[in-house]
Order: structure tokens, then C-alpha cells, then sequence
């Protein structure tokens, strides 16, 4: 990983870990259960990417670097500095900080490894959605991708796809990347606001 | 993988994105939900199939006509051209289908990738139940695999270990591939028409 | 794997095997869905452990004989030799036995694969509670490893740690290997017995 991501990749696996370790403690996980949580999500993501781009052990395995912000969020939480509010915005809010810089990232990490641009727009929805996904099914709870009260995979799908095309055409730089980042935060944490809305699936039985 | 097996494997892809697409219609997901709900039932065996293999990156990765079939079978349900009758049985009926197929393509990437007949086997199985476990697991359901009523893993491992055996012998055909496919999905189906059950595993202190 | 470590990673398989099987019997699966979770419990693991390692196909895959202590765990639950009690510690005991072989298995193969120090403690600890997670998820209940009460990866993640200390120094034996998979046995047995608990995870907004 260059040292232009690096930072990048750091402070998403924060925010996803703060967002681990809030989820245990809402389930009243203890100290142990909070790191396990928030490693899974703060570092799922990474390595579903890096299981998946195949080439050598997972970056999380190799470079302990990556543990420390795991480690400061669930400090950070159980130290009562970060907590969830009445409404349930904190967690959330880390969770979107997390998702828009994994499907950056994730799309960067794909693309040096030389895979084609689909499937880097894959495996930065995946490095994005993946680590978040993990957390909440190995906490027995329904994935918040699919929490139809906002929008969640299509921002980072849209990062993920745009990260591609500014490396594509060879404009990509850090802050274009930044840009990118916050206009999935952006688009996330303003699906919550107004509770955007996608519309369903498909016909349910039980409509008719 | 050869043109054989590809319109196998895309039609096994595009029965488990239906079903996939099924069930986030009944858990009332957004079409989004229903697109990575599809992905992960259609495309999820035969990506732990590939990270098993460790050959390179997952084939749904690098091969990006795979994910036409899984688009397809999201655009049905959405369209409500596909839908769960009643009695639940469009759903499992295209699960079972995607098992049948994807026991066969799974042995036969197995044995093109040289693993013993054993391990192939295995990986029949591991890709035609796989994609299923993923889709309910991250749905938060228990995975069709643990239902006791009717027969779901035996006839996926029957219909890889037929596949191994004709490969071994030297028989196997594409046609002896489909007839293959086709008692698996028969034996699935009877199973559950007929209500088969398998002797339970074991003593539950419940039970004394 | 060498010929010392395989008897203690069949016995970790069968011990981890056992849980999963009464696990099923519990939750009223039949025999084949009985194979499956014990399986997952028994390989579930190793698998992790040898997709991270990414050093070609996982163990269980290439090498039968680790099919058969999961075998032998889901005939001696189906035959009733192995039930669980009333107050549920046979599984917890099988568990724990699988939790304590594993974290060293799991250490010594990553340090024979040429991880770091840092890597291979992790690696353990995956290894060791990897099976136990998979097998609870899949059927869909909150890991054991977040049980508040008792310790669980706290233990393992010090069997690990210990494992690669004695490898580094030069003073790993079999022997020494079998004390620190007793230790870490003990630390979880008592853990139940006695109800020991860590501090909660952080500051949850019921508790105010």
C-alpha cells in the first residue's frame, strides 16, 4: 500500500472499529467482544479484499500498524469518550465515515493489484459494505445494507466507480480521492437525515 | 473454465440470484439489498469455491458476464414477472436448481484445478450449498441447508460425487453433466413435496 | 504439517466437531445438517487459518483424514454416546478443548508458513475461535465468544501468544506445546465455573 493511502486506510479501519465497538457495547459485549467486533469491522472489509485479490497473506496479518486504530477505537468507547447518543446517530455516523473511505481505498488496493475496472468497482463496494456486514452478522443482526430507511451501498458503489474512472483517466490524486470520500459520507448521511427511500424488492405475498 | 461449463454455471448464477432476489422481496429490502442479496446467493459458492482453489481471484471477479445473469434475475423479481406463489415454492424451486447446477460446475473446477477426488467433492458441495448459507445467514435466517424437512446437502453431494466418478472414468459429457443436474433437482424436489426427513442428530435433553 | 501436530489438530477437529454436532442435536437438525455444522466447527477454523496463509488450497480440502474425526463426532452424537447434560457443559467443554488445541495449531502453522510474530498470535487466535464463530452464526446464534460470561478468545489469544514466544526462544516442544493448550483449557473451564467476567465494552445510552 502506497503512503498516500495508508492514512486513508487507517482512519477507515478507526471509524469502522469505533463502529464495532459501540454495536458491542449496545449488545453489552464486554472489553474481549469489543475488540473482536471491532477488529472485524474496522479490518473485515480488508481482508474479504485481500482473500479475494489473492496475492499473499491479508495486509492486516502483515502490517500490525493496522491494529492500532482498532485498538484506539474500543480504548476510545470503553473510556466513554465516543458513546452513542438518544438517537443513534454516533454509530451510524462512524459507520458512513468508514464506508466512504473503504470504497475508496478498497478500489485503489484492487486496482494497483491490476484487476480489471469492474471488478475494482466490486471490490471496493465489497471492501465498503464488507467489514460492516461482517460486524453486524456475526452480532445476529440484519446487515444495515439492507435497512431500507436510507441509501447505503449505491454511495459506495458510486465512490468505488468513480475512484475507478480518475484512475482510469489518470486524474486520481489524494484530494480528488478526499472529494470522492466526502461525497459518499455526504450522500449517506443525508439518505439518513431524509430517509431516503429505494424502492422494494419485488412483490411479497403478503402485499396482495 | 471451459464453454461447457459457462452457460451451466451462468444458469446455476441466475436460479440463486432469483432466489436471492425472493427472499429480500419477502424480507421487504430495497432493490439495492436485492441486488447484493442476489450477488451473494448467485455469485457467493462459487467465490469461497475460488478463494479455496487459490488459483487467482474469484472468476465473478474477473469475469464480469457473470454478473449479468445475477442483474437479470433482480430485474424479474423487481418487475414481478418472478414472484413466491402462495405456498413458498418459487423460491425453493430455484434454489434447487441452483444447487443441481452448481454441485456439477463446482466438482468439475475442482477437478480442472487438480485436486484429489475427494476435495472435489467436497468443493461440488461446498459450491452448490455455498451461495445458499451466504444468502440466509446474511439475511438473518436459518440457512435452508438446517431445514428437516426434506433433503438438501445429500443430494448436492450425491450429484458432485456422480460428477468426480464420471470425470475420474473418463465418461463425463456434458449430457451425463445434465442428467446429472437433473436428479439432484428431482431428488430435491420430491424430498420436499414428500416431506422426507433424515433421522435428527442427536439427543436433545428436551427430548428425555 | 508436521508429524507432530497433526494428532493434536485431528484432536482439535474432533473436539471442536463434537460441539458443533451436539450444537445440532440441540437445535433439532437432522444427521446431514449434523455433518455440516459439525464441519464447520471442526475445519471452520483451519480453513480461515489457510485462506489467510494463501498458500495454496485449505488443509482440510487436500488431506482426508481430517474428514474423519468430524465423522466420528457426529456418529457418537447420533449413537448417543455423546449428549449433552442439563446444565449444556458437554458442549462448552468440547468446545473449550477444540478453543485450546486450535490457538496452538493454528500459531505453530503460521509461523511454519513464515508470518510474523504479530501475524502468527493472531492467526492462533483466529484459528482457535474461527470454527466456534462459524458454527454459531450459521445457525443463527450470538457467537459464544460474546457471552459476557466466562472468558473465551482472552485465553486463546494467550495460548497463541505463549505458542509463538516458545518458537521465537527456541524452546517449543510437543511438551511445551501440551502445557499451554492445558493452561488455556483450565483459564476457560474455570472461567464458567466461576462466572468470571470482563468489564462491559462502553457506555450504553439504557444504562443512564
Amino acid at each position: 500500500m502506497d503512503a498516500l493511502m495508508l492514512p486513508l486506510e487507517l482512519l477507515g479501519i478507526f471509524a469502522f472499529a469505533v463502529s464495532g465497538a459501540l454495536l458491542a457495547a449496545r449488545k453489552q459485549f464486554d472489553l474481549v467482544g469489543s475488540v473482536l467486533l471491532a477488529s472485524l469491522a474496522g479490518l473485515g472489509g480488508g481482508v474479504v479484499r485481500d482473500l479475494m485479490i489473492d496475492q499473499g497473506p491479508p495486509v492486516a496479518m502483515t502490517n500490525s500498524l493496522l491494529l492500532l486504530p482498532v485498538l484506539l477505537a474500543v480504548v476510545l468507547v470503553a473510556a466513554k469518550l465516543l458513546y452513542e447518543n438518544r438517537l443513534r446517530k454516533t454509530l451510524l455516523a462512524f459507520d458512513a465515515m468508514g464506508l466512504s473511505l473503504f470504497c475508496l481505498t478498497g478500489a485503489v488496493i484492487a486496482y494497483e493489484a491490476g484487476l480489471n475496472p469492474v471488478a475494482c468497482t466490486l471490490l471496493g463496494l465489497t471492501t465498503g459494505v464488507g467489514g460492516g456486514a461482517l460486524r453486524d452478522v456475526v452480532a445476529n443482526e440484519v446487515p444495515q445494507i439492507f435497512n431500507p430507511r436510507g441509501v447505503y451501498a449505491l454511495p459506495a458503489m458510486l465512490g468505488a466507480g468513480l475512484t475507478v474512472l480518475t484512475l482510469e483517466l489518470g486524474i486520481f490524486t489524494i484530494w480528488s480521492g478526499l472529494a470522492i470520500s466526502a461525497l459518499v459520507f455526504t450522500l449517506r448521511m443525508l439518505s439518513l437525515r431524509f430517509g431516503w427511500r429505494i424502492p422494494l424488492a419485488g412483490k411479497h405475498i403478503n402485499e396482495e
